[in-house]
């Protein structure tokens, strides 16, 4: 799982024809890669293919070649490829409201190497996460959300995540619903966090639905946007048991650790390259 | 949490009130009652009050003049109490259709002594699990489902249910929807497994709206039934996490360890007297 | 994971070499065979490499010649393989004593498919499981342990293993240690389940040992036997919390749970030839 | 599960005598306190009996009166009591190495008042943490380890630990074996996280023995501190699978969620009084 530094990550998806394995494999035997772990999936209803390969390369690979070899090669199987070089840190911009658990979280998993990313810039409709942001050394904006102009808005978070190279955005508690322009800019590259299991309890304050509901289980779900709310392809999902003496703000206090860990986690995921879109779902190698 | 075999249980609730746990705690110990557990909640939300009491009593206790007295003490409080004495077991009737998981997996604890219940019938409009029940000595009725006649069918299983004096009917994996009229019959004392975390999954087919979802876990609810469809209070729920390689069909395997086991540990809540609604909710002491 | 019902399995291990993924993706490829599920897992503190591939193969592949022209080129690897045919149900010989929970549940997911095994013998030292193993039509046969006598009665298990041409032998809470010698005979097929999560409490009643303890979880250890009492390879492993309220009869009703699934999972992965064995550690794909 | 603002909190233990609960409830009722929750359990093999309960006061009661008549009350049971009135915070110190992730987990649930404590000081053999401490504006002891000289270093944090009247000391993942009189000075006050499930892999580098042993769950484990290393009353246990493909160093990450959750939630358990010492093991209530 750990991976050597010297470690290459070639992802791959195509339609399901005979000999998508071997033109990626047969490849890397031929260029002297050794593959440290190899994942494919085919996907039977939907006809689609999926591979996922850790491989080390020999001293002395010539990416540029490897590249353009590689392409030549996979081309008769419509294949879309995605090659990741030792060492590469994904740019990532975080957009946030009031609440700083999930940025808290993030920050430090940063911080410490458990998620390799650089992350640019800290987004918020709220001036509050400041502090936090600046402690970590991160650039924090604070675009204001005044009523009749959200366009606006969003046009500075996008050119925040844009004029950076931002590869990915992580909604980490934005409270705010994202227009359907913004969501499809960001189509398979924003990331967010949703205080239920969806479908359970889409839209405004979960846990309260789920107090009411009686629910003996609340959970998180980490999930790509698109223009439906709460509705996108799902990454991965937490949960941990409530009981009736779950008040509330009982269900949003344990609710703040899934939350945490399942945003982690699907960060993780995409990180190393392990998630790819299958319609409006998602595999996950 | 194992009893003695001399161990009664006294259930109550009522509206909030002062006084209402001394009213309980006190009656027992002049009767020389010995408190082995003792859970009570006050939903501060609803202001009803919940207790549950686990007790050994004096040799010689009669249990008339016992029920008789409490009656007396508690009326002020506007409580209803339920008092179980040691050894006894509920009649039950256990409603099927074709898939025979959770009815298997019932009389297997039963049989072993972790339920203790009595199935007096096991009631399925079809006639597939007929040797199961007998192999294990329990009548079975075959009660078919004609397209217009619900009434006559729902009037027969009414019949066994009140002949038997059965005070719990469980649908393990009964796949008829039940007129208004028998669920309203039923209330408090049918209770049902939904192969979905609900709210999510309602209604026919859950594993395969979860499977097009994409939802990376999968559940069951065991809960009261009431007249609106999958929408009776909850008693308890079960989960496990799946991914993008398990198809409909292996959602529906994978769901069938979690339906088991979800539905005993209603079943055994429900038989210990640990089970209490709440209005649309339950409290699990 | 469900398989389509043409579906092979390829598995194999070697010491890590480069081309060792190249040589079988090209091979199944050069066969026309089409790869649905690939996995491969190189161990990089040992130097092991192990891969594990489900292929359809094409209408009249002869599955001997493709048997002899892989063993061609897997040669100069030192590779190790084996090939399972589409609905190849391995044979299979369960062991107990007088604990049911564990065959009851075997045999149920047997007889629904869930398992695909052939269960061709019960053999116990206890007379009391045979009207179980014959309610599913299965032979079973007592052998009893007489003091001084343990090689003859496992020279009789042996001789039911060895002439039904059992692959596996499932310990399904048998209550004896094996001798040495039987160990050695059945290394690498012979899955025990030991009530506890090893290595914590081995050896004798270790619900009784954790309630000592006062642990707040209990667990369950499916793993290869090997010569030193509950220290084979462990294949997977179950956990549910407890507490103070658990008395030891408590541990034990609970662990039957968390057996019952861990062994089956167990069972299930090496049935599906997903376990292999490294050195005193699993891979399992 | 949260409470008022004017929720007071009483707990007991005594020998098991009839009378032990109606003495308590009695009490409260007669002072016009109102229960919102009592949870009472008898250890029937220990003998002992202990009780938990929160209730609101009426205006003006008096606490030194109604301790002083408590006490009067309860004496004929040998019980010893606890009160804690609204408002209360406990005074603690943590003890740390280089680890932080422990120490900014539980700063962090401090801040946002998930956990209801005054942290006095951070104690550390190591500089590491202090700029963590003090972003906090906790004040920071660096108190090194020299060879020989272990009695006043830990003399030194003796003197923190009294001079700040700190009812608990963490050590969260404070990385040195305490003396047996510092831990008999903080017997029933000292909680530390112990990364594996106890009684598996005691002592150094635990990780790495359960990678060497190839388990597929790893664990941490809180525990009041004894004599005997890592033998103390356990508290409270958290898990997670692992498989094959996690080296020591993804144990190691995958362990710090973990111990951070389990760490976090005894330190909860213990601010809300629900932790009882029951000989060498706990009853949490």
């Amino acid at each position: 799982m750990s991976r050597t530094p010297d470690t290459w990550i070639l992802t791959a998806h195509s339609p399901s024809l005979l000999g998508t394995v071997d033109v990626i494999t047969r490849f890397l035997c031929e260029q002297g890669c050794y593959v440290t772990e190899h994942h494919s999936f085919d996907d039977r209803l939907a006809c689609r293919f999926f591979i996922r390969v850790e491989f080390r390369a020999p001293a002395g690979l010539s990416e540029a070649d490897f590249r353009a070899e590689l392409a030549k090669r996979v081309a008769p199987f419509s294949m879309e490829t995605e090659l990741t070089p030792p060492g590469y840190r994904p740019k990532v911009v975080i957009m946030v409201s009031k609440a700083d658990h999930c940025l808290h979280d993030l920050l430090y998993r940063q911080r410490i190497g458990q998620l390799p990313m650089d992350v640019v810039a800290v987004v918020s409709n709220h001036p509050d996460l400041e502090p936090l942001a600046r402690w970590h050394g991160i650039p924090f904006h604070h675009f204001p959300l005044e009523p009749l102009d959200k366009p606006a808005q969003e046009a500075r978070v996008l050119e925040v995540v844009e004029s950076s190279s931002a590869e990915l955005v992580i909604l980490a508690r934005y409270m705010q619903v994202l227009s359907a322009e913004l969501c499809s800019r960001l189509e398979g590259r924003a990331i967010n966090i949703h205080h239920s299991l969806l479908p359970g309890f889409k839209g405004a304050k979960p846990y309260h639905q789920a107090y009411l509901k009686g629910v003996k289980l609340v959970g998180a779900t980490a999930h790509f946007i698109n223009n439906d709310l709460d509705e996108g392809p799902i990454i991965t999902q937490g949960v941990e048991t409530v009981d009736h003496a779950h008040y509330p703000e009982d269900l949003i206090a344990k609710g703040r650790d899934i939350e945490c860990l399942t945003l982690a986690k699907a960060v993780g995921y995409f990180l190393e390259r392990r998630v790819f879109l299958n319609a409006n779902r998602t595999v996950v190698l």
